[in-house]
């Protein structure tokens, strides 16, 4: 039982001494995710909802490359830096997951509001327990 | 070793797409609990401490709906709005644990302090280890 | 599969019901730590450096204390008071995990910018699988 390091192209470089995601007898811990375009490395369009969308196509992409997915995910870390943020937060969340999980085996979640490098709107990690 | 999504009436009903708990392999998460009475969806009283005992009442329900318990409970994340608070939820938490974990098998906690939405004083969330 | 204590002097001692780490069926969760000296019960120094290092010799402290290492963690959660601290925290854990973890494989990792206590500019919890 070794710990596996992710890696992958498809969503951004860490910019210091971590991984994007690491793997231990079952578990697999996705780190911090936020909207950041993985082919540029710069955050996507302006609008909360682009970034919200491009943060869980990152988190999906780790997931992926540690032989996952959203259907191994017992939950997520929602940071979102605005309380008036959270309505668009869940607009997405629905779209998403009714693609994602339509049988509605949703990971549990927790939301909380806190300050993020300049220019980021949200920030979201996910743990997952692999294997069926 | 399929997800479980544990539904409870006797904790506040999700307002998206999450669970108030997900479960696989052995692990329990229960979603971040506020102080919402369940029975009508707004929360309890004006004062924290109220808040803290029924936001535990809620975690308590998730915990349990999924066959767990606070015996199980390896890590609670407690997030309040202000660090003036801080005494009052020890002194919440000890009288809980007192009675919840006698024999002082407590699990890991950490406690920072973030934006809530507007009413909401704490927030908990807790990580369990189910089985015996 | 019962429900392990952690407890140790080599790292600072809870002031309410909760442990310094907690662990059960292969996984330990490691409290929030902080960059209090453990022998005097307050801050080290008043840079931002010095109590990063510490707060990295507490987590290390208690994943001993419990049987453990970096090499089982699978994630660290960074809590930093200033988004202008952030590259001062990169460059104490490209210190710490060149010398920690010299292969690279390194923990996922979130940082988000929240509330501390007076005089406390990071806490630090961590998720570890214990086991070879």
């Amino acid at each position: 039982m070794s710990k596996t390091t992710v890696r992958t192209d498809q969503a951004p470089t860490p910019i210091a001494s971590f991984s994007q995601g690491s793997a231990k007898g079952g578990l697999l811990q996705v780190a911090g995710q936020v909207g950041f375009d993985p082919a540029t490395g710069v955050p996507v369009g302006p609008g909360l909802r682009e970034q919200i969308d491009q943060t869980l196509r990152n988190v999906q992409a780790v997931l992926e490359a540690g032989g996952s997915g959203w259907g191994d995910v017992i939950m997520t870390r929602v940071y979102l830096t605005d309380t008036a943020h959270f309505a668009e937060l869940n607009a997405a969340y629905d779209d998403w997951f009714a693609k994602a999980l339509p049988e509605g085996d949703f990971p549990a979640r927790t939301t909380i509001y806190v300050g993020l490098p300049a220019g980021l709107l949200v920030e979201i990690d996910a743990l997952a327990v692999v294997g069926s």
